[in-house]
């Protein structure tokens, strides 16, 4: 077979998913933006995110590109394309530099027309549930599914162009990373934004005021509604862009470096490994626009069944297109690589089972139906210490079942693959993110759209119909969120796996062992478990911070101008968006500097294979802390709209008070914390990755200080 | 110098420990126990710790008395006495059994003679409060340092007595492994205790019907005085005992297995290394005892300060005995050896500075005119949600110092003995744990005598001084409690050390290297990391159940008997006692389990590597959790306190409720699962060693599933 006409099929396959994008887009935008007033509110929600994406952007322009010059200055080890080892280039890396530069614009477009369509979806899904429930979720469904496919098809582009171009798996590492760098703005950004909106209107609206959910009156109702598309859209596009482009990297790093798992392998064999990673993703794709069709065709009834189901379909198509895909992919290649092809294609089915179980779990600790929430909202009734306790109690517990998911799906890929099998779970677990990050994505339009929906004055059924949609979106929510974390775990493992072959490679027995009875590998795990737990306090504490100035803004509204508490006059929506903008971006800079300047201080202080354990040391008690705090602040979120629903006594008593306290503890836990320590481990395992070279000159990678 | 001399110094140490102990118990019981309403509440105090411990050792002695049986049939590697390699007995491993056994009911005898003493001294200690403040300080400290003294003393005469009879560090072990078991159950079970009837007596009697603290109405007041003695008397000793015990074993096991630094070592040098440690704790004794004079000399004007200083001076004149005793030992080595010894010594004061710069950093982020707390504080004002947000974060955030500690005594304790250094810093961090027991035990006595002066009418100025003595104790313990858990961590460390040379003595290259790229490595550290999470939410979950039961307990008398409320009819106290008593031990079954079978079932089926990873990634999270939740849980208690003395509003307000909703939350953190984790690691650790025979069973030693 011909080696581009392979990379053309992953590359066809990444424009039909632009082209699905924009025929969405083009469905959802010839929609009805309802009456005047809901057109006006959600003027103000496209306003407030679009401000906040453009100086976000320009805050980002210059981080990316201080880390593009550094880029440029590092000693890269390109690849001797007989010999398949590597050596050092005097020349200046332009080549990252170009990847990495590619990498962060196609991230930042990426992320651009998702939230473009999702702002302008909202109020048209409202006035689609004036009609319909197949109506409404249609349009928000459509709407999330350009997040989805743009996501899938400019990684796919990119990666396959960029490996025509140059056929070294460093020059893709340089977009992994380009992609990463966004994501970890948009992530911890979008993530402070959303919750410091979310808890300040909370914190006065709901318990001092006895305002509702949504309520025009409170003068943060604006940003918590653009608070869900910068931090769900695009925050959460972008951290599985980035896992994405990150898994693909490492089984390709892997694939092209490995010392090859004991077979017999030719030239050819080896480059239909490293490329067998983006077929896949290919194969994946088309899952998910499948997927997307079975959704759209049965959305009518039920959402929430209707967007799991479409989950699991795509993934029964994922299993079949993966064997044919290998089916045609076998050809030319000798008897043991055939097989081991076979144990490969199993490997990403394994990886996308794991998944589902990881999502289910998720679901199971976070559904009102299920003993866990139900204990923890029974807790509410014994006062708000016990919520608490009980939350995170059952947030601890349920890092048991995702951890033994995990732990099976690499020992069943490794009996088959060893490293290479464990990142081909990887791949194959994020095959679909397609329609993880379409489900994911419906889920803050219709949530949007229930707002505009009460403040268009839509009437008490076609709220209820938004209800519906917006209660389906948390459910898969549920389930895509525990899928998110899984797949970045596998995919941090694959990338300390591809590190280390990498350094391996790069100068024989540097990384050999990491060997935890060595004192720098021990100081190098210890710090790295230290990571997570403090990356995990700053944004908390930068959520705690903003959400306080954004208290006494409100505050000073309410009692400046008694007249918008009687809707009177409006609330200035303006100077709380310009608050969470401010806030969340200000706040960002530190753990940002952190997630880069920590690994490259190890790798220089105490050496690669310390790096190496640092970075096991955070993939470990990350997954710990990402775990805990998303399913805790989950299942406390649902324990709260189970008593609002009318348990327990139901809203307005001490019982409900209590649910709120957990909630509002749960918001940054599960909204900004946790998912962002995806996005930390993804970056700093790269950034171990592209800055190996340059730690090879302390001490030949031994680092400074080496007991 | 003749072997059995130096030994003999340590007995001489230990026995006069043991006599000044009794020495303080008659001090102690010749004072007046006061009035008879407040000898009627010590009294009911006393009966309820006692059947506590009691029904807590019968159930022990079935645990220990399963675990010696186990022993006696484990096949225990034995040291051949020339060769300084371990060979493999046939027979029965009785001595091991026995040295189990001895180092329980020694660590049960220490914590009945304290718990004994301790609910006597409080009622004196009352009635000390109406002739002046030195004499209450005087009859509380000296209370306290019968169990300081206690825990010292039948530690250092088993630990010389056993190894006099049989000079092999395995017989050691088996003494250690007893003292644990027996913390174990002490720890869990008085913290499960402890917090059960606090938080029930907090969540009824404070927030439901606003009784005061200790108000003798409350039908759980008596059940929490009795699980302030459970939990900080007999479990703060247990524990202090463990890690004593294993610091020791862990440093005696290095020296008699290490293939030893480089240096020309003989026979007689080998063995001085060996006891080495046993002598630096005979030094670190005296020091306490020569401490404990000093407190009392000064006691009277600031108790706080008092307590304090005696720590820091022990640690100085433990830092000049410890030379003296070198400058002993040395005769008789020769010039490498005694360079060595040096080093050693300077490891062992690092070691003891670095837990003064823990107990620092502790005292920092609790106490109230410090920012930590204080920003604690003023986020009561946004709510219970923000406080809960702001002490898990800055509890996230005090790991930070305290591991760049830990790792700073690593990398110099290393760098000059290697892993002997880092061993011997766990001995020198707690060679005055005899002033720190009794500083800790201290806090329950005085915190009764407040409770037994407002019980018995003492009048205000009385429990004014009370008042003043209890916050002294609290002050101390923020201090004692960092120390604890750096010294913990230092032991397990050192534990892990020797685990892993005596998995190379018995079979060269065993476990030789942990590399985390290994799969059965990584996964072993998963497991390992995991562990500490599942079991602090089982000890939370513990206390959360049992607080409920006790909850409907005080609500069902407070409505079958209105008279209660008036003070007419006494509570019934039997209940809530047998509540917590009963609770707490059902509570500590499943961990100890855990505890147990977790480690040896990871030895089975991954291998002995897998193991020692597993110890390594339990010990850097537990290190984590056990840090953020002991600290989060003082800074929100003081919080509290700082409130309730009239800053932010005072009691009563909004302010101060949701201050004690972090409190609640706090509660279990600080007493319950963060020190019972230092106590988990011990003996995971422990049984590690204790099975490691055992674990060369499974495929020599590399498990049954070997990657």
């Amino acid at each position: 077979m011909d080696v581009p006409f392979i990379l053309i099929v992953a590359l066809i396959a990444g424009i039909i998913s632009i082209a699905m994008a924009l025929y969405f887009r083009f469905l959802v935008l010839k929609e009805d933006p309802g009456n005047e007033r809901m057109q006006e509110v959600a003027g103000y929600i496209e306003e407030g995110a679009k401000t906040y994406l453009k100086v976000q952007y320009k805050i980002l322009g210059l981080f990316v590109g201080v880390l593009a010059i550094a880029l440029l200055f590092l000693p890269s080890p390109l690849k001797d394309s007989t010999t398949y080892t590597r050596i050092f280039e005097d020349a200046l890396n332009w080549e990252q530099m170009v990847a990495y530069l590619i990498g962060a614009v196609g991230s930042m477009m990426a992320g651009w027309l998702g939230m473009y369509v999702g702002v302008k979806a909202n109020t048209r899904a409202a006035q689609g549930c004036t009609i319909s429930t197949k109506k409404g979720f249609d349009i928000a469904f459509f709407g999330g599914a350009v997040m989805g496919l743009a996501v899938v098809g400019v990684a796919l582009i990119g990666v396959s162009t960029l490996y025509w171009i140059v056929p070294d798996p460093m020059i893709v590492l340089g977009f992994s990373f380009g992609a990463s760098s966004v994501a970890l703005f948009m992530k911890c950004g979008g993530g402070i934004y959303t919750k410091t909106a979310d808890v300040g209107a909370d914190l006065v609206g709901k318990a001092e005021y006895n305002l509702p959910e949504d309520d025009p009156r409170n003068p943060a109702t604006i940003a918590d509604n653009v608070g869900d598309n910068v931090g769900d859209i695009a925050g959460m596009g972008s951290d599985l862009f980035d896992s994405y482009v990150a898994s693909i990297i490492a089984a390709m790093m892997l694939a092209a470096t490995l010392p090859f798992l004991d077979i017999n392998l030719s030239e050819y064999g080896r480059f239909i490994y490293t490329i067998y990673p983006v077929m896949l993703c290919a194969a994946g794709l088309l899952s998910s626009l499948i997927g997307i069709y079975i959704i759209k065709r049965t959305g009518s009834d039920e959402p929430g069944k209707a967007l799991n189901t479409g989950t699991y379909l795509s993934t029964l198509i994922f299993a079949a297109l993966a064997i044919l895909f290998t089916l045609i992919m076998v050809i030319g290649l000798n008897g043991e690589e055939t097989t081991m092809l076979w144990k490969l294609s199993a490997c990403s089915i394994i990886g996308l089972l794991a998944g589902i179980v990881l999502g289910f779990t998720s679901d199971y600790f976070t559904r009102a139906d299920r003993k866990p929430t139900r204990k923890m909202a029974e807790a509410a009734q014994e006062g708000h210490a016990v919520v608490i306790l009980s939350g995170f109690s059952y947030g601890l517990l349920s890092v048991i079942p995702a951890a033994l998911g995990i732990v099976l799906a690499m020992v069943f890929t490794y009996l088959l693959a060893e490293v290479f099998g464990v990142a081909m779970a990887a791949v194959g677990m994020l095959a679909i993110v397609g329609t993880i990050v379409s489900n994911d994505a419906y889920g803050p339009i219709v949530d949007n759209a229930r707002a505009i929906a009460e403040q268009g004055d839509l009437g008490e059924d076609v709220i209820r119909i938004a209800d519906r949609l917006d209660s389906a979106g948390n459910t898969a929510k549920a389930i895509t969120k525990g899928f998110a974390i899984g797949a970045a775990n596998l995919t941090v493992l694959a990338l300390l796996f591809s590190y280390a072959t990498e350094a391996n490679d790069i100068n024989p027995g540097t990384i050999a062992v990491m060997d935890l009875l060595n004192l720098n590998i021990l100081i190098g795990a210890f710090i790295g478990v230290v990571v997570p737990a403090l990356f995990s306090a700053l944004l908390i504490l930068a959520v705690q911070r903003n959400a306080a100035i954004m208290v006494d803004e409100i505050r000073r509204q309410f009692e400046s101008n008694p007249k918008i508490l009687t809707g009177e006059e409006a609330a200035d929506f303006s100077k709380t968006i310009d608050i969470a903008t401010k806030g969340s971006l200000k706040e960002l800079i530190l753990p940002s500097i952190i997630s880069i300047t920590v690994p490259v201080s190890v790798g220089i202080i105490f050496g690669v294979s310390a790096l190496g354990a640092f970075l096991a040391g955070a993939i470990l008690s990350g997954f710990v802390f990402a775990i805990m705090m998303s399913n805790a602040g989950g299942a406390w979120d649902n324990a709260k709209k189970w008593i609002e629903d009318g348990n327990l006594g139901g809203k307005g008593t001490e019982v409900h008070k209590a649910s709120i306290t957990g909630d509002t503890v749960g918001d940054p836990f599960k909204d900004t914390a946790g998912p962002s320590i995806n996005t930390l481990l993804v970056v700093m395992s790269l950034t171990a990755s592209i800055f190996l070279g340059f730690l090879m000159l302390f001490g030949n990678g031994a680092g400074l200080i080496s007991f």
